[in-house]
């Protein structure tokens, strides 16, 4: 029995079946691939290619995206400070129910400050947080501005806005980066395939 | 572009593999089983002996235990009223993403209110929240007592515990409803073969 949090008297129910045996069953290693990086990055659309591409291969992956949480589990938070914060705890959480799950999950969200991405580190096993930094330029991003939202935070009816006037902390140690190349942003396809690589090569696309 | 919440500004992004991929990679169909009840109406032990039962078959399952996020996605909350409700909203948000994933979420938690529930059952499609009533009558759980909760309940060292000074307000129309037959508990292994064929029956354990 414990206190944890704002909870008291709560235990703690092993299951019978563990982790082990659904990574047996899934022939795969449950982890996060967490996508950080402005808004308009790149990182939906490395998520659903990296989707694509693990599935290819008969890998059990799943997307949590940072817009779509907010449309249900988040949906009463906002983009204070602290919200912010909350949000992606929320999504770390839950990120490692599903590596606990034997799922390669994948998150996809601006995430902009370090301390928060490291405490969804904090949360998983060693070695199965999989920080993947979509390093493009700040002009190439709001050049882009799919979401129109460059636009309305440089009129000022967007406050806060990641890259513009709220800073962006670039990871210090991330498993993998991804940036232009002679000017040249690599393809959806090149970057999935980049991220099955390390996965591949970290043992997490089979069981042994 | 949507305002949902306390969220503005926030765009839906659809991948290219879909539930359908994933059900049929797992062959089976993702869905929650709810399983609600008392305290020491078995609940925890159901769900175990459900995911053991499962596995034998195949089929990947994965437990969200009331107690064990209390650890983690819900540790920022108690027992209040509104609390509890956020605690269960949640957990249903995570169960449908899960069998949004194409897993079968056994999610258990005592989800005293109706109201709590049936907005869980809302979040699904129609007809992949299965809700388990463990009907398992007070004095029978209370002689249990395994965690030692009712004597603290009973003391009044606990408040607002459901069967004693709270409410428990059982389903009205649950798919499956588990009790006791000639004054003798069913074992977890009957209850669990009891769920396992329902979701046979309702097409849940391949994918066709």
């Amino acid at each position: 029995m414990s206190t944890v949090g704002n909870s008291t008297n709560i235990f703690w129910h092993e299951c019978a079946v563990g982790n082990i045996d659904r990574q047996k069953l899934l022939n795969q290693k449950g982890c996060v691939v967490w996508i950080t990086g402005l808004s308009g990055s790149g990182k939906s659309t490395l998520a659903c290619s990296l989707g694509r591409e693990l599935h290819s291969r008969g890998k059990l992956s799943y997307v949590l995206d940072g817009d779509n949480l907010r449309h249900g589990l988040n949906k009463n938070l906002g983009f204070s400070a602290e919200d912010r914060t909350e949000n992606i705890r929320r999504v770390g959480e839950v990120g490692k129910l599903f590596a606990d799950a034997g799922l390669i999950c994948i998150a996809s969200l601006i995430s902009p400050y370090r301390k928060d991405r490291d405490a969804c580190r904090g949360m998983l096993p060693d070695g199965s947080f999989i920080e993947v930094f979509m390093n493009m330029p700040l002009e190439v991003c709001e050049e882009r501005d799919v979401k129109g939202l460059y636009k309305l935070a440089r009129a000022g009816k967007i406050k806060g806005f990641t890259g513009i006037d709220d800073p962006y902390e670039p990871p210090l140690n991330c498993e993998i980066e991804l940036k232009m190349a002679d000017g040249i942003c690599p393809t959806p396809i090149d970057m999935a395939g980049k991220v099955a690589s390390y996965l591949g090569e970290k043992g997490f696309l089979h069981y042994e």
